[in-house]
């Protein structure tokens, strides 16, 4: 692909690409701008990183429509956009070799229950179990050994990757992608105590519902309701490991990182952020646009939107970051009552 | 299902089950009293609720028995029992479709080993392999996608979910319930260091025994002992994502909640509840009772049963708590310094 | 086996091996000290447990060289080494038996894709799924139910456990051990944030390569890279529900615990020690035999080899040790302001 294709290409998306330096120059693949040789196109979102322009052997670099290019030899050519890392994704699709994970059709070795429906162009792969009454949309991609129990509907355009289970009831929306070993809809954990110290399993009736556009990260748990739904807003993006539990919401766009756990009954604003490990008490909700920090533990309802929290207890991030500064501080303040203690003394004896 | 209906069922459980209000009523469905319509059966088990039931539109309330249910119109009946809560487990379970697992029998698909023995009306769903020496209890549902390596024993009644893992030499009691993607037995976490920087892998030979009425949830892990078992005992309760190292002991009726961890050679006393993300360090013991909150992490035994630990290191909850107030107040303690050693300097100053 | 079979077999490890009391006892089984019995072989390795070496009723204790085994009975040996840990380690393989994971070959329900190489003595159990382009080294051991997604190399001599999942081009070295339930490949957690507050994937296009002699636990998940490789370098040992993030790079002979978290693009040096439920922010990388503590924070780089850090956000071990000390004598600190403003009151006061 030549410079000047590249160009036309991000023009589909981006109202303006100038082009500085050599047009012509063929690209083979893209790079980290740290790894980048001849023939690689890279991109700097950050302007920090923009001293990496004149070091680099990358043949095309992705810039902000705000930089000066500087200079470009005739081995370079520079591309300006409003969103350089924006327009790299998408030349990194152009490059990306599409991903086979099953065999158009359905396996030969693929169980489909009674009562199923499938819309058009629908994959399942080898030895894929599909219970009954389950509904796959148009070109969903159900990859080997994955798991549909009874009644689990597939939204159009979703794949499911290698060992994704889904139990009974399970609801997902169109373009839903899950990886593998991720378990969708298995009981929540609730149990009665009972007076001789043992628990009685409390049924878990409800589902899971995933909205539209979801992505879903390998080997993470979403408990379905005890009654009615745990939800996950369409345009959510979870990492792997994660615990989500019963009759929980998550906000449209939220996104969560790897071993974050929400207990039962937590509701999750929009546009949230919620960094890895950290951790929220039950029955608990979050605001929109809320930042947690990774290994946050919320332990109370944050009802501000667009705040950031981090600690255990979680507090705002200003309040937090001053009390670790007190803390690294306490030798120094110890120092310091020392010291009054022998001036006070000396003041008090020399009375 | 008509008001009385629910009252006569519960009497099989409790002693006296009272009603007030319209007796005839149909009830069609359960639900949290937040969204409890006209038909739904809901329940108060916190006197703190009790306000909700002059809102809500459910046409059955399951009470306390020493509550004051209020006036009932014709349109609302209430119902009151010793344990609500629990009353209205049972009443979820009547409401509750029996989830299909697998079809009865042992499926076509199934691969089944040498020397296996298998009870009465045991299931194994579609793709299940089960090894050679495994013995399966009367009424063991064994569902899809599952694997048992060799000598797995199964008691009578329990139930795995598809793409469940055990090990070699793995025993469940009766009863056990264990969530899809969870793997029982993998070889514990145990290397020997060598003078080069490398390490020679401990062989794992032990295994893992898993008591009766004990249920796990989606994607946890425990591990085989080094020598020896690794033990959850009878009735514990384990949620998703929770990691047990080789030769921990689990005591009876214990509940872990979600992403905790406990390291190799732990012992967890009896009825303790762990809370989620929790970390135990190796090699230590907890006593009975011990509740532990979420993220805490335990660094030495807990010796005294009964008692609430919280914070990393743990410690019992009121030093913790008293402790987490002070940090609080690091910022007021550093002002009375500068106060003080202000009025000291005005003092020394003036004399 | 007697105990001078096993002094022989130990002399093909070690330059000197001596023994004391009866070299022909029966030994049948190892054990732990705590539980060894007559026929037991059991080791002490640390020299606080040599109090045990005259209560065990094991028939052979490995000792090190430089310990007073003290006097043997006739129903007692000692064997003496330099190395009675690793001695013992040998010795438990001795009696270990061997684990079938799958009758030898390729078995008659195992799908084999395309193009795909397989070495000699390879074993491919039930229902795996080998994807096109894949190549398997000799005496490679797939389990039942593994699926290899498209051109995924295995070196040779290495075990894959049933469920787990390589997605496509993953490359593992030779005698590499992977436990069920692991996933490997899977796309990087990486979304570009849009003006509407959605997000556009970005296509992950790199790959993993496990070098050789790496052993991964159960349930764990390592991310492909956006671009290049994701990393996890020869004789590492990762633990299960670790989760390593998109172009990490984890350094040789280092070790995870369990559900400790690697962000992305973190790089981890030799022979480190991770403990459980760690985490690190992204984009940071650690020095050779870095230790980190059980649940520390990693926000910012470790550059100076061999330190021990702990705590959140993690620091040099001693630093963290003595803040926590004064963090738990807070309630004495805040006593001592509460005396020095009462005296200095009256000392005012009294002027």
């Amino acid at each position: 692909m030549k410079v000047r294709e590249i160009q036309a290409f991000l023009e589909k998306f981006f109202p303006e690409v100038r082009c500085s330096g050599n047009a012509e120059l063929d690209i083979v693949r893209p790079a980290r701008i740290e790894e980048a040789s001849v023939g690689c196109v890279t991109f700097i979102a950050n302007a920090k990183y923009l001293r990496h322009l004149s070091l680099t052997h990358a043949s095309l670099v992705i810039v902000a429509a705000d930089v000066d290019p500087g200079p470009c030899s005739e081995h370079r050519a520079v591309l300006q956009v409003r969103d350089p890392y924006t327009a790299f994704v998408f030349i990194l699709e152009q490059f990306q070799a599409p991903r086979r994970i099953a065999d158009p059709g359905v396996a030969r070795t693929a169980v489909v229950g009674r009562n199923v429906t499938l819309g058009a162009n629908v994959t399942i792969g080898e030895y894929a179990v599909v219970g009954d009454g389950c509904r796959l949309g148009d070109d969903v991609m159900i990859a080997p050994h994955v798991v549909l129990m009874d009644d689990v509907q597939v939204g159009s355009g979703s794949t499911l990757y290698p060992q994704v289970v889904c139990y009974n009831g399970v609801r997902l929306g169109a373009r839903v992608t899950i990886h593998s070993g991720t378990v969708i809809g298995p009981d929540g954990f609730g149990f009665a105590p009972q007076a001789d110290g043992s628990y009685i399993k409390i049924p878990q009736t409800g589902i899971v519902e995933i909205g539209d556009d979801v992505e879903i990260g390998a080997n993470t748990t979403i408990d379905r309701a005890t009654m009615g739904s745990t939800v996950v807003e369409q345009g959510a993006k979870i990492d792997n490991l994660v615990q989500v539990a019963h009759n929980c919401r998550i906000g449209s766009n939220t996104v969560i990182a790897s071993q974050a756990g929400i207990s039962g009954s937590v509701s999750i604003g929009k546009g949230c952020m919620i960094g890895g490990q950290a951790g929220f008490a039950g029955h608990l909700s979050v605001a929109d646009r809320t930042h947690i920090a990774a290994k946050a533990g919320i332990l109370k309802s944050v009802t501000t939107p667009g705040q950031a929290m981090r600690g255990y207890p979680a507090q705002p991030m200003r309040t937090e970051l001053r009390q670790e500064a007190l803390i690294r501080n306490l030798g120094s303040m110890k120092a310091r009552i020392d010291e009054l203690e022998k001036e006070l003394k000396s003041v008090t004896r020399n009375k």
